[in-house]
């Protein structure tokens, strides 16, 4: 049997990273690799609480069908929130529920692209946004990501020339570079976006967890009528829930809905009733001031053991918030040998390779500062600093 | 702002279902138009127990990010299901878990067609496949349903002339149309594709529900490294889980697991402990015998009511298990002026021209007959009685 799989199936890049993550995640290996939030900061009584008051009050209703665009109480606490937190006038009706905001990644390129259609990434650029953009064979144009943003004048070229029908940016501690985009180059983003027809996708995964508590304004804010944002409860509240959001225009949002319903009906309701409760009835600042503070502190020690421990001519950037990294190698270090050598000596980091649309990064590696502990830190950098120090 | 949209976006047929839904949900309506299971045989308490046990137990475990593929205890239990219930010998790799069946639908869609690809659907088709799949820009061939089954001859010339990259079928308890393929069928299916490259789609959400009890072989039996088959809890657990499955052969799942990858990394997690544990410490057997029992006494009350109240010309399916049948009104009568004059008397159908994707069903409506308790049934029909009678 020969099965005909549709053209688009060959546009995924070669993925190594399942075998990536399977190795790393062997016994003993302290990993830097991955992307999980801190397991003992999740709040496992407050949400079993929820949980149990959801089945007492709720009965089977928790456990129906329900609407495609998601439990409204719960796209009303979201809508405060914007407005409370950012100053955004968002309103129920403009807010969906979706499974982890990387479904949005998903639907959103749904709705908007045809085959050859151009998009905007960030250089580099969410490994998990290329592999969903990749299915709808789209053609990506990077704009280098500076340290405090993309940059403006590349940007604005790739805009006129190409017309991208969006750019995807993650402005708030970037995945993988950890990087934020400064408000001034939000607003020049907003001013050079105006008048066109590209949408921005503004991925605001991480924008809960600046370590010094300030929010940054988005750059919907600037551009609210043409910027799609998208957020998720799995970095601050639990990601096995899998409830992220879309907050949009209401004309996409409609085009948004339709693929949805098309997609899988609509996101686990149980799971959005439960989180609903947690968040009503705790206190979710708290304990995302309390998460926020501990990720500062994890952060702080590794890019201290990185300046401390390894050889000169490695450099790292110095995130604000967020669970991400990346480090430079010193001249003529391979990622990847780095990788292979690092699982023999119990460490895993990411290659930097899949972040990149258009070649690079052979040089760079991604460090998630958030799943290990501070002593599993120390160990796991000096583990590294052998390695590197051996390959250099 | 004007908004660029993909061109599959275009593909959906014109929906007017959201809207039939919300009047048809109005306060007082009886409703045979939707798709609930009986809310009063969703059982809340063991489901609130074991999740209980879960969060005691595993603790942050089960609300971490986990692998795509799913929950390996959850998919061992689908496997030794299948082995047991109808002797196939499915192992957990090939198995994948999924939001509600109705995922597998866009996914297996996403990996096999290209714009102009030809798809085989049953005459009336499930209309959830149906905008699924439209997503994709495939061309529907329709092949007519008839009471054991799809129409062989047609079929045949269908797979030989348009060679399409799937059929999709419903074998047991169809959506709408409550038919259930005979055993002489299947295998006729299984001979027809046997050496070409299309591959049958099972979806068997209904198979655990036949009201005698007996389940029936499935064409995966007679042609299995060709056969995609998918199932679900949903009917038979809880559909606010959302978790379904898809049941495979490894070189299309190895493709389909990209897919899902890149469309939300991974289904519930929470949902998916929750519902193993649920599993394996309760009786499902006895669980399914009993809503099946309901199911089937809900069946025959409405076919009964249909056949003493409506007027000779109106006709109706008999399903063997399920949800949902077909009716077909006297000579003349529209569905849509039965919806509309029967929100007027509180009782709402489903109009069957949805399920047509070459045109025709104008004077067939879909019933379920799940949701609705024995007291509304009885209500229900005779207000349609009222509305068809004086419409004719």
């Amino acid at each position: 049997m020969s099965y005909r799989f549709a053209g688009r199936m060959g546009r995924i890049p070669e993925s190594f990273l399942d075998e990536l993550f399977r190795v790393s995640g062997a016994p003993g290996v302290i990993t830097f690799a991955g992307g999980l939030p801190a397991s003992a900061y999740i709040d496992v009584a407050g949400i079993r609480e929820a949980a149990c008051e959801v089945f007492d009050e709720m009965g089977s209703k928790a456990l129906q069908y329900t609407t495609t665009d998601g439990y409204l109480p719960l796209r009303e606490f979201i809508a405060d929130r914007y407005r409370q937190r950012l100053g955004l006038p968002a309103r129920p009706e403009e807010i969906q529920i979706v499974n982890g905001s990387q479904q949005c990644l998903d639907l959103v390129a749904k709705i908007f692209l045809d085959p050859g259609d151009a998009v905007g990434m960030e250089r580099p650029g969410y490994l998990g946004a290329i592999e969903a953009f990749s299915l709808y064979e789209p053609v990506f144009h990077a704009v280098p990501l500076e340290e405090d943003g993309p940059d403006l004048a590349a940007f604005a070229s790739l805009v006129r020339d190409y017309a991208p029908k969006f750019f995807y940016g993650i402005p708030n501690s970037q995945n993988p570079s950890g990087r934020t985009y400064s408000q001034d180059k939000r607003r020049g983003i907003a001013e050079i976006l105006d008048g066109t027809d590209t949408v921005f996708y503004e991925d605001d995964a991480f924008g809960e967890l600046f370590f010094d508590g300030r929010p940054r304004l988005p750059v919907k804010r600037y551009l609210p009528e043409q910027t799609v944002m998208t957020g998720s409860f799995s970095k601050i509240v639990a990601p096995g829930m899998r409830i992220g959001w879309i907050y949009a225009p209401e004309p996409i949002l409609q085009e948004f809905n339709v693929a949805k319903q098309a997609a899988d009906l609509h996101s686990n309701f149980l799971s959005q009733v439960i989180l609903h409760r947690y968040l009503v009835t705790h206190d979710l600042d708290a304990h995302v001031r309390r998460v926020a503070a501990v990720y500062g502190e994890r952060c702080r020690l590794v890019c201290d053991l990185l300046d401390d421990l390894m050889p000169p001519g490695m450099t790292h950037t110095t995130p604000e918030g967020g669970m991400f990294m990346t480090a430079t190698l010193p001249d003529g270090l391979s990622s990847m040998e780095v990788f292979y050598e690092g699982i023999k000596e119990g460490v895993a980091v990411l290659p930097g390779v899949p972040f990149y649309v258009d070649g690079g990064g052979e040089d760079t590696i991604r460090l998630n500062f958030s799943a290990a502990c501070e002593e599993e830190i120390v160990e796991g950098m000096h583990r590294l600093a052998r390695v590197v120090r051996r390959l250099e």
